[in-house]
This record gives C-alpha cells, structure tokens and sequence, in this order.
C-alpha cells in the first residue's frame, strides 16, 4: 500500500508513526494511506523553512517571479496527472478537476506580477528635505492549512502569493486527498524553487497546533469550515500570528419574477450541483420571489434535473461525482431527511442513486427541496452536497432579510434584468461576494475572495490584492540629509 | 467640582453613579472629576451610534468628508481652547500641544480625500460580457480606546477616517484627560455631524469591557500599552470584532561614528525628553558605535542638558512639563533607581528637580544615563519618562542585533552620512517605523502608523491608507447580463 | 467705466493700450471693459510665474495643500459676490452659477488631497540591493485658457491641482466675462499663496499666442471649440510643450421603449436647457427608440416646456437666462431656422422670446425640433443653445452608430431599465463620458473628464487622477549604495 | 541573396519593388536585403490590423495575457536564434544580446499581469444612488516605429503591452538589421495571436509617412534620434493621434570626490563601451568633480581600458562588436577627431583598432577624452560611439549645472557614497533617470522608461505603467437607476 509522505527541505519524507487511510469515493476503496505528522515532524519543516528564509528573502521579487512563470508552464503540461490524482482521492469528474486546477493556475500567474504588487508609497518632501516611503516586507515563515474540496486550488490561493512576496512555506493539506498537493509542490521545486521555501506536511491536529503555536510561524491562512476556522483564529492569534481562516457557507440566489428563468435554471444546475455541492460558494438556496417565478422555477429544475447524471470521476460524461466520505455522504442524506421530516417537499430524492458498477461508492444524486422554511435546520446549516432548496417569499425585501439574517455571507447572487433590482441588491446584501446574473461569484485570481459575517474571521480577503497585504508588513522609512555644517535647533515639541 | 460627562446621540450626558478623579500634574491637584460610565450608559452609546448607520451610510463620501473639511476648521480656530484643556489635565506644555494638534488636524485632513480613498478596482471582461468590482463598504458601529498621553491626536488617528468612511463612532478616552477629547468631540458635531454619529463614553474597564464584548460593535482600535493591547486584540477577536491594538516601545537611534554629533544631539533632546517622554515613538536608548561616537555623545549630550526647563504647562519657556500622575513619577525614578543599582552611570540626575511654585507637580528632570546594558530592566522595560540611555556597542551589526532582539519594535532611527549604512539598516532593521536622521520618525497623515513585534497586533496599521481598509470590508460583485433570448449551456465544471 | 485688468505677482494691473467691452447679456448693455494684455505684459506674468517656481516647488505638498483647504473655505464665503459677478458677466441664473461655483470647489477639494496624489512608487531589491522609484515633480510654469460658459469652474479644474503640484501658473481667461475669475484668482492669494505662483492676464489672440511660443511654458491646458482646440494643441506641442485641448460637443441621450419616459423628460429638461445650452456637456440631442418612444417624448417633452422660463439671472425663478452675446444668439436662431428649411419640425418656437423688461438682453427661449436628421447642418454642428433636437431611429445599433460616427465625442446618455443594453451601450459607444440614465455624466471632481474624438486634444484627460499626470513630469531614480571595500566585475553586456 | 520581408496578417510577404542591402558590422559584407514597403503594402497591414481588432478587443484581458506567457516562453527558449540574428546585423556580442532579450522578455513578463494593470477607479454612491467608474479601452490600431540598436527590445517596449490592452498593431523596425525583429514577432502568433493582431512592415520613409498619416492609426509610439522625434511627434499630433517620441541623450555621470573609485571605473567601463556606446543610455561624459578625482578617474581608466576588446559578434570574448554602418563608423571618428582639434586630450585612442580577420568591420575601439568642455562639438553632441569624454569641474553645483543646461534629459548618474548629494542630485536635476551609484538607470521593466527635456516628445513614459495609460483611452461612466414610479424634480442648475 501507497504510502503518502511530506516534502521538508526538498525532499520527500515518510513520518511513519500514525497513518491514516485515503479512500477512492468512487469505489469506497482505501488504497492508499497517508503519513501523519508528529510534532518533532512539522518542527522540522518550520526550521527548513526559517534556514530558508534569509536567502529568499533577498531574491529580488523579480527573480522570485520567475519560477513562478516556470511553475504555470510545469502545472499545464501536467495537468492530466493532476487531474487525475484529484479524481482518484477527491472524485471530482475530470472537466471539473480541469476547472479547478485552471482557477489555480490564474492564482501563480497573479503572483507572476508581484514586482509590481510589492510597490510602495513614496513621498518627496514630507517635510523641507524629508522623504518618506513605505516598503511591503515578507513575515518570515507562513503556514497554510487547506481542505479537501479544492486540494489543488487552494493551495494555490495561499502560497505562490506568499512565497513570491519572500516568504517560505509550510503547507498541510487535508488528510483526505493529499496527493494532488504534494504533487504540485514537488512541480514548484522543479521550477528552481530552492529546498526550504516550501514544505508540505500531511497530519492531523497534531500538525496544525504545532503550527498554530510555534513562535517561528508569523501568519496562518485557513480555509475550512466555520467551527474549526475561529478555533484556527483565535489560537493563532493569541500566539502572536497574524490569521486568515476562511469557514463555511449558505449561498442564496434570489429568483426574481422578471428573470430569465431558463438561463436562471441552467446556471443554478451547476452552481448547485457540480463538484457535489462541496463548495463552498455552492449555491444551495434559491429564493423564488412570488409563487408564479416558484412555481416556474421548481418545474423546470425538475425537468432539467432529470438528465443530470452522478458517476465516477473517471467517466468524464458524468456531471458531478461522489461524496469525499461516507460519512459525509450519510451526514447529507441525514439533512434531507430532516427537511423531509420539518414539512418540506422532496421534488427530486437524490438519497438512492444507482451508479452502475460503483455500488460502494460515496455517492448522492441531485436533490431538489421546495417550500423549506427559514427555521428548519437544513436551511440553518451547510449541507456541503448536491442539495438545491427552495425557499419562497412574497418580496426582494424579505428575501435579502433572509440573506442577511443567516449566520454566513459568503456569496449570493440575483437573477434579474432590472438594473435597479440588481444595484440596490449588491448595495445592501451582507455578503462579500455578490453576483448579478452570476451564480458562483467566485472573483477572479486579480480580485480577492472572501465572506462576510461568520465567513470569514479576519481583515483581509484571500488571493488577490489582499492577499499581498496578509503575506506582507508594512514599513515606513522616513529620511532625512541634513547639509554638513549646519546646526539644527532644538525642537522639543512634537513635529508639526 | 467640574464632572465631566459623555457625549451620547448630540447630547452631554453625565452617568454620575461612579467618578473618578481628574489632576492638573503641575499642580498635583485634583480641581475635576470624571464620570466613569456604566455598562447601561456604554450600550446606550452603541445603540445611539447604531441607530445612526444607515442614514449616514447612505450618505454620499464627499458629503461626508465636506463636514470634516469643516470640522478642521473648527480645530484651528479654537486651538488655544484645546491646548489650554491638554495643558491642565496632561501637563503637556503649549508648543508641545499645537504640535500634537497639529499632527492631529493632518489626519482629519486626511480624511478630507476620502472619496478618493475609498476608491475600488474596477475590471471589465473579467470573462466575455462580464465585469468585476470591489467596493469598500462600512463595517458599521466601531468603537475607540485612547491612552492619555495624546488626548486629541490618538483619537483624531480613529473617528475621522471611521466615520469619514460611512461607520458611526463610540470612543472612550482615557479617563486621566478627557476633557480635550470632549472638546474636540462636540466641535465635529457643530460642524455638521448627525448625531449618533459620534459618541463619547468616558468609564474604566467596565466601559472597555461593554466595547470589546457587545456584538453590535464590529471593530476596535486601541492604543496604549502592549499587555492591555494584547488582552483587548484577544478578546474583541474572540468576540467577533476586528481590532488593531498599538502597544508600548523602546525607540532605539544608533549614533554611527560619521554621525554630525552636534545635530544627533540637538535632534535627541527633543525626541528623548519632548512631552517628558511620555510617547510611544520617544526615543529612549542611544546606542553609540565605539567608544569614541559614545564619549562625544554623552559629553555632548550633557552640556545641552544644562539648559533644559522643565516646569509646568503653563509657561511657554519650559521645554517639557510633568509626568501623568504622582504613581508615574515614582514609577519612573523607580527606573533610574534601578538602572543604577544595576551598575549604569547616571550622568544627569533628574530625579529631584525644582519647580519654584509647583512643589506638588509630578516632575522629573531630565535625565541621562549611560554604560547601560540589556540585561538591565531599565533597558527591557519602556519607561515613557525623560530618561535617555545609552548603550555602547562596537559595532553596527551588534547594534542593531539588540534592536532586532529587543520585545518591541515600534520605532527607530540611525545617525550617519553613509547611504550604504542607512540603506542597510532600514532594510534589515525588525521596526515597523525607521528614521533615517529622523529621530521621531512617525509617519504623516497620508502614510500609516504601525510597529512590529509586540508593539502592534492586527495586520493593519493606524491612520493613514491602512486605516481605510480597517474601516471597511471589502465586497467584490461580479456582473453580467444575459442576453434576452439566449440560452446558456449548463456548466457543471468549475468556471475557468 | 470699470476696466478689469490683469492680476501678476500679486498686484492688480491694467493694460490699457487695447480694451475690449464686457457685456451684461441680460440687458445688453456693456457697462464694463476688459484690458487686452500686450506681449509684454504677458511676458511680465510668465517672468512672476517663473520667479516663483523654486521657492513654491520647494514647499512641501501638504503646505501647499493647507492653502486650498483655506481657499476653499473663501470660495464658499464669498459665494453670494461670485454668483453674482457671474450673472452680470454670463447671465446665469443664481442657482446654476451656485452649481458651476460647487463644481469648482469640488476640483479645489480634491486638489487638498494632493500629497496622497503625487506618491510615487517604490521598489525594493529591483536588483540585488538595488531599489527603484518615481517621483512626479512639478513642470514649472503652466498656462491655462479657459472659455466663456464657465468662468469660475473651468478655470478651477486647472490651476488649484496644477499649482498644488508645485507649479506657477498664467491664466488667461475669457476676456467675455472676466471679472469672477479675477476676484476668485484674488481669494487665492488672500487664502495665502505667495505672489506670482498665479497670475490672470486678460487677453486676446495677442496674449494666447505669447503662451503658446515662449519657451518658460511647460505646458497648457485649453477648453473651447475645436478648431481653436486644435490650433491650441499644434501649436503648443511644435513649441516643446506638454497640451491638453478640450474642444466642442454633441451630446446623444438614447431613449430606449423601456425608459421611464416622465423621468427622461424630467432629466432632458435641465440638460438640455440649464444654462441655455452653453455647456459642452449639454445634451443636445434625444435620439428615440422607435416611433412609440418618439411621440411619447415629444408630446411629454412639449407638455413639460410650457412651464420653461428664460429671463434675466438676477430673477432666480428663470430657469435660464441669455445667450451670452448678440452674436451668438443669431446664431442660434439661425440653427433653429436651417433645421426648420432642412425639413425638421419645430415643435416649441424659442426664437422670440417675451422677457419683459430685457427686450434687449441676448434671450432664445427653450426649443424643440422633432425629425430632426444627420445629414442636416443643425445635427451635424454644435449649437450651443437652448434647443434638443429629436431624432427618430428604429433600433439600438442604430442609434449608437449614430453618435459613433459624429466627430464629437464628448458625453453621451442611455435611458433604459434594462441591465444589459446599459452595459452593452457603455462598453461599444465611442464617447468618453457615459451616462446611464445620468443625462449630464460630468465626472464628479475625484474622477477625470475628457471627451474621444476630436473633442479632446491630448493623452489625459483635465482635472482628477488625470491632471495629477498631466501637471507633473515622471522621474525614476534607480540606487545602489556599494559596500565600501567590494570591488565589481566589469560589465558589458546589458544589464539584465 | 536572402530577402527579409514583412508580416502581414500572419503571412510572411515581400514587397518586392524597393529594397536596401542589410550588412553584417562584423565582416562589412552585406549578404543579404530589406524589402521597402510601399504605401499600398502599409495600408494592407494597417486593414488587416483594423480587421483584427473587434476580435481582440473582446478577448477578455487574462486570454490576451496568456498569450504573453507563452510568448516569453518561446522568447526564451529560441534565444540562441534572436542572439544570433542580432549579432550578424547589428553586431552586439552574444553576452550583450543576451542582456538585450532578456530586457525585452521583461516587458513581455511585465504585460502577462494586464488583468492588474487596467483596473479602473470604481466610486459608489458619487451621489445619492448615483455610482461612477472608470475604464481604460484600447485605442484600435497602433504603430511602432523602432531604431536598429535594440531591434529586439525596443519592439517589446511596445507591442506586447499595446496588444495586451486590447489594441491591434503595426510595427515598422530598422531597416538596418530587421531579421530579429521579425522572428520574433512571428513567436507572437505561433503563441497564439490570432493572424493581424500584430503586424511587422519594413521600409523608410514612405512606410513612416503613411503610418503618420493614415486616419486609422490611433497612436505611434517611436524611438530614435531627436530631429526624428520631432518630425514624428509633430506629423502623427497634426494628423490627431497620440504620439510618444523618444530622442537622443548625452548621459553624464558625475564623479564626486568621495566615491569610490575601482567601482567607479568598473561601472563605467561597462556603461561606456557596452554596445560600442550605441545606446540611449550610453554614459558618455564623466564630469569629475575637482582635479583630484579627475585624475584618478583618468588614470584609472586608461589602466582599465588595456584589456578592453572590440571584435565581432561571434567571439564572446570580445568586450563590444563594430558599430552599425561604414557610415557611423566615420562619423564617430570625425567627433574624436573634432575634440583632438578642440583641444582636448584623446587618453586611449580607438581610432585604428587592429580586428585581425575583419579589416573591413565597422570597428572604432574604447576611446577616452580628457578635459572637454562644453563648447565643444563633441560634447554637445550625440556620439553614439564607444567614446568617453571627462570634464573636469570644481563643484558638484557647477557639474549639475552642465546637465542642466544640455539640450538632452534622458539617463545620468551620480557616484558618492554621501546621502546628502545622493539625496540632492536626484531631487534638482533636469533628467528623467536618474542613477545613484548606478551608471545605466535603466528602469526595470515594471517602472516606466523616459527622458527629459529634448530626449523625449510626449506626456508619457515608455513601457511599465505609463505604457498603460498611453495605449488606452480612459472611460468615464456614471450610473443611475432610478425607481420605478419615482418621479424626480427638474434640475436646471449645474448638478452639484
């Protein structure tokens, strides 16, 4: 059996002690095992990456910047590999894996221009003969810890964006499907990232207390869910770390009465059930205003979900694949079965999916919910699967008050053709990702991703713009030659 | 007896349950009390600031900014008011009050640009037919906690740009000053605020606690010393909030041997004993390169000492008054105790200085000392009196290994010709604000104010552009509108 | 009679060889003359100007900035006196020239920002222990020509940023209505700028042309007509010198089936006619969606006009007042009369206007031509005046193939509920300012305003971000401070 | 004979009518000719790029940046050829057209982040509901027009960031040594430009003059010699488009007495004689400052110059090649001879370099001049040889003054290790780039390129962010969707 290891200081790594099983979801198969770090483990990644550091440090960003042109050509040329690896331990169909290493990609070649995202602000004249600048200076080492539903994506979120600012890296990945990330690290060595700037460790708890506790850590980004993600905050902080800890989502869609609904169907078909539903931007409540666009909504659903087709990874005419777990998978049918229980309509029961020749894999077919109420706990809470439900209200108002009451702010988005609807939507809705017609607002890799409320726990947003300012300290440097010879008076009151 | 109340929804207010006494520190009399809030009469603040959100959120940012333009106004024509109120209750002497004014007026100048300020990025076809955008919106009720040694300035750093940014203000001063900060406080409101907008809560730690823990309040920024600021980063973190605390200091200038010794020393005296040393970017260790720069610093430096006036705020000709309180007196010749016992030579005693007329004033003379070493705690400890040490190196690299070592890093600067010497240090040095010949280097209004280490927890800086991204959250809306009649293919792949 | 002369180096000066009278076009009577500068009075202002250059780009940005916080407080104090002097002159009525004034101030405002405007951008490490930055100095002495219509904004787009970038100025402005530029250029100087930072020279042919071809002019900003633009902008760039040159306009407002057509009315009714149409953001032409849309607009239109007053400025409840001379308004009614030979219909008569009283003041009532085709000279030419020409097309395209092919294009409108056609109209239409449902999309004074076509002469558009650019010139340093002791290896390639 | 024709709608044409011989420097002999577009030839490239450019400009921004990535790719892995192809024209040895390519795959490295750099501002609420943004679209069709020292990195200067924009282009090289210059351009389209995206047309001036004057051509961006530059930048101005003209220089260094010598002299050595000083930023006057420095200089430098090797292309040991024509090669010696007639001191003669098997290359060896002064014809002029002229002065006042008064701005350079004259120099002289330390100011690719004064015709700089500004064409909408059944007041005054 398959033994999956870390990469500290260039090389590849196998912790031995305690392993965990990986499982294929699409044949419910564990095939492979993965190495979970102990402590004296992740120390030794955190050292490689603090020997590293100087070094990298000086490397002027445009050098830095290099490798990471290098790493996009290594990422394209093999991105069947990477793909594939995604599919055999996440189950992600391969057309989707595609996406999401694509997505990925547009984050390293983001971090290709940081010579010019590390500009700072400089200023003739201050004061007579006195200038100021201020310079976007690395933290040290930083961590990354990421989840299972995008292991590829996601860690290309955090660390090319890090590592180009002169920061090294460690990374642990989610136990779950952890070849794909190790295999693009190892992509990023080969791209002449010198040994320590990034390091992977597979574990559990164990390797992200260490990380959360070691005073050589200076900055801990997480994505996850909400409950893990303020534990992840708040003990960062209280060690001293900056944090970013991304949690979990509930994204609504309201479906306006003048809406296209045929396109508002198409979209919401993939925006509800593609990947399974394991986003966190799926859109997993549609919010049909009046009964007529409800009722509208909820037949055509019906009718387009009927070719909808759940399968392995390995048949690319699927549309989406199974469950990462089956608990998970039990713990989505549970979800359904309570809204079932609190009164609300199964339209489309995906809890008993034939899949021909994978009956031990994890899977759940599409599901479709109508007349689910605001109090139900399946309205309450994420379901993270291929569960789409319909809540109905008379008005925009009451619909965005349903928006803006859930603990999560996430996404959303509204199907319109009304100018005004759409402007006073993005206005006001508590949500940190707004679409208008889109329904994964995902923003592009030049943009930054990030929820509101219980979302997100920190400042700043994830890749993008802010993500320069999270890896990077401010400076500011004032500067003064005074003229040989000439004394200056003494000045006791505060500069003005 | 004067009680100096709140400012709650436009309206004086007096929560008379406890008070606490005010002192004029050249007099060592205690002519004023002040009210020190409930829990009841801080939520009553919040709620008045919650209340007034929406409206001045919809307010548009250059009507907003109009009311600061004017409220600088208000600051210059009524400064010898407000210097005169700093005087009595700090002991700040008048010049040394018009430049904290001053410093203060710049930041509500500041955020006079706030339209442009809040500007967002913008892109077109971020895919075909779809734009992208981010806006900066307001986060809501924010609140501030401001130490008493800038009672105009540290919370002229906070409201404006908070409020000037579309958030409603709860602030409470310290209580030792507080009748500045009210001052200044109404002045915002003759110049046009709403009320609500604004609200002034003097109290102690119940006051502070209430803030830090009531869910309507969506950020926190405190300035004061570093184990307050970490308790309240923990805590407003742990409830939800985000929060920037500055904490304490230990302002080290290296004196290279190519220094011109005689501006080094005019430049320190002013930036050692200005304010009697009760600033958080008072420099307060000189570390002398060779026994040489050392001899000429302390000779020198003791000679211009002997004209140095300490005295009450009331006399113009004084160059520093008294320290805070009786306690912070003690406090501080408990430090020059100390540093002697530990075997430092106390070169200028200012431990019993004579103030005709103010033998009850909380004074300390200047004071130098030198041989002082890093293992002493006068060294460890910031001890915000007017009090210079010097500590002699041989070399610069072990010179700035001690700052680089030291628990703080706030602020710092170096005194040579050489453009290597200073080019090295400010890139190498661990302090967020580096003075080259600028031996308080605090940056102006339009760049930011922050220091590294365990002088600063949070991730932004105060003022400046990075207080505009602490008073907002960022939302990116991603847009696109479908063509009437065309049908769009589902897409269950991640969108590329 | 009065005579308005020049104002250089801080004095009042007159010019009286030539003179030229100054109308009040409300009663046609010239009570005032205007002096028309000689070269050599010219070159006086330029010589003040250059004097002083050094000392006032030598003064730091923020204290430039503290003047035009101060000259904007000025401004709104002697608002009542500016509306006035601009009524006399131009015969706006009092609440349009309070609007040109706040547009004016708006440019002062954002010229108060100017030390976070002029950052320039700082790298670190662009080589190993090489760093790189710009500054964006000032350019020297800079020259403004301004036109009639707006004698207090115009020129307020151009010198508060110019001279708060660290130039002098010379400003010549319309010599038809010179007397509220010159009492505002004097509230400069009480606001405290130094003597001859700017200078106003009334002038003629005689005084542009000295600006254009001496060689002490860096640069010069022009807004007027297009031919005179462009004999502007030739000139001044054969003659070394940096030009912006804003000429003519004919402004489309699309009105689409879809628009709420009481609104569009509403809105076309003070863009067409505020000001008697001498703006060059006027909306001279509504070019319907199909005939529906075209009689609804004309019948409403026609309706709305009835209530339309035009009359003296002195009288606030006129809508608008005369034209600004006798000359112009034959030729006004003459575009009224060829469109009327060319087959269009005029629907509302305005060439013979009642204005009891002012029988001889320069007065066109509001007009409306309805069928109104390209090939007409009326269409085709700007007119300047009180009249909204229809014209009636059967799609979309077909209306903005319309304005794309007119030589302007300078502002344009779309009204429309519809998201789609909104940002289909703003992204194809060939027009520099896009309004949608926004009649008069005059950027606000944080944004930049600039027409396409041959509307506008120059590369950066006037005033906002842009006017930071264009009024100063880039500088990049690159620095290395060698390590004493290190010798470098020769180098002869290009360095990479 | 080999042929070298254009590329024209992604086919490679001749136009046979016209040509001109293209030498090798090296040997003399010319193997092989340019085709010389006619006009008709022209205007196809100049239709085909209007005909590619609706395509392209709806190319959302990352798939254009993709196409660079893959382009530098190609760049990269095809430099051998593009050294090879330089060298035999041009005459650059290997390291030096190594230095050259690299410098060019930066703009193309530069350009790759597109998404970043054309993000406009984006305002909410300008007014009360009302939202603005800006956006910068590309211009259409643009012309490049290039010098032979840099056939391969002035050309990416231009091209890859005018098409990222989203324009389409037309580029006219040197007809000197245009074979690289093409090769590349067709790596363009096989990176997937899409066929009339970009366009190469070799000729003279009849080519120029048609790019000059055809109303379809948006901007022209040109490099070369002043008298060029003016001609350029006034026709394509006269004819209404945008034009950036880049000229000659005259780059000084001023050598201060307390800079350190050896890497003084090193620099230089580099700086003058790289490329046979046939560069832009060629440093080609050293102003010493006293006579002290100026010996050691001089004496140094003659030292130096003992191992200086000029030979052809093709052996690397060879410090610089030939210089471009017969031609060139007698005019360079016609100024050495000047200066010797002048007065001067020729210290190291180049005039009669022994190049064993290649007596018949354009060779003239490193040449150095001893006690020019500025009268001279030599040193008022552009030598664009591998000359090195030294005057001598008393003061860093009086060297400064030198460069001030020069007709040309483009580089110069300070060597000193004093902050103070660093700080002084790059503050108060008249010349666009600026070197501390730094003999060939170059700006990184990320910062932008440009002279001063006579060195540069236009308002914005070449590549790095002006590039931006210069290739697009700002935008301003503003945005209002008024509610339904809202009925909004007539609005005549000014919108304020």
């Amino acid at each position: 059996m398959t033994t999956i290891g870390h990469l500290i200081n260039g090389e590849t790594r196998c912790d031995a002690e305690r392993t965990q099983a990986v499982f294929n979801p699409s044949t419910g198969a564990a095939d492979k095992q993965v190495a979970l770090a102990s402590k004296a483990t992740v120390e030794e990644a955190i050292a490689a990456a603090q020997a590293a550091f100087p070094a990298w440090r000086a490397t002027p960003p445009l050098k830095r910047a290099r490798i990471m042109f290098r790493f996009k050509e290594l990422l394209e040329a093999n991105s069947e590999t990477i793909c594939r690896l995604i599919g055999e331990e996440h189950g992600k169909i391969a057309h989707d894996a595609a996406g999401e290493l694509q997505r990925g990609i547009e984050n390293v070649e983001y971090a290709c221009g940081v010579p010019e995202l590390l500009k700072g602000e400089h200023s003739r004249d201050v004061g007579p003969g006195i200038d100021s600048w201020s310079e976007f200076q690395p933290l040290g080492v930083v961590a990354g810890i990421t989840p299972f539903n995008f292991p590829v994506m996601v860690p290309l979120w955090m660390y090319p964006m890090a590592i180009a600012c002169g920061n090294t890296f460690v990374l642990k990945p989610s136990e779950r499907d952890p070849s794909s990330t190790l295999f693009i690290a190892r992509l990023l060595e080969e791209a002449g990232l010198p040994k320590g700037v990034l390091n992977v460790v597979n574990g559990d708890k164990t390797a992200v207390d260490c990380l959360l506790t070691d005073s050589r850590i200076k900055a801990v980004s997480f994505v996850g869910s909400t409950p893990i993600a303020e534990y992840i905050y708040s003990t960062a902080n209280a060690n001293g770390k900056r944090c970013q800890a991304l949690g979990g989502a509930k994204n609504h869609a309201i479906v306006m009465p003048d809406a296209d609904m045929d396109n508002a169907v198409n979209q919401l078909l993939g925006a509800a059930f593609g990947s399974s539903g394991e986003r966190c931007m799926a859109l997993s409540v549609a919010v049909a205003v009046g009964d007529a666009a409800a009722d509208a909504l909820v037949s055509k659903m019906q009718a387009a979900m009927a070719s909808l087709k759940v399968g392995a990874f390995s048949d690319s005419s699927n549309d989406f694949g199974p469950l990462i777990t089956a608990a998970h998978r039990d713990k989505v049918v549970g979800y359904i079965n309570s809204a079932e229980a609190d009164g609300a309509e199964v339209v489309v029961d995906g809890r008993h999916p034939e899949v021909e020749g994978h009956a031990e894999g994890f899977f759940v077919g599409g599901t479709l919910i109508d007349r689910v109420t605001p109090e139900m706990v399946s309205y309450k809470e994420e379901i993270f699967g291929p569960v789409l439900q319909v809540v109905r209200v008379k008005t925009m108002e009451e619909a965005m008050q349903l928006i803006n009451d859930h603990e999560y702010g996430n996404g959303t988005c509204i199907f319109t053709r009304d100018g005004e609807a759409a402007r006073y939507f993005s206005d006001h809705i508590e949500v940190g990702m707004v679409g208008i017609n889109v329904p994964l607002p995902v923003p592009v890799a030049y943009h930054s991703f990030g929820g509101w409320k219980r979302s997100l726990f920190g400042d700043l947003h994830a890749y993008g713009p802010d993500a320069v300012r999270f890896y990077t300290k401010r400076k500011t440097i004032t500067q003064r030659w005074p003229s040989a010879g000439v004394r200056e008076g003494v000045q006791f009151a505060f500069p003005s």
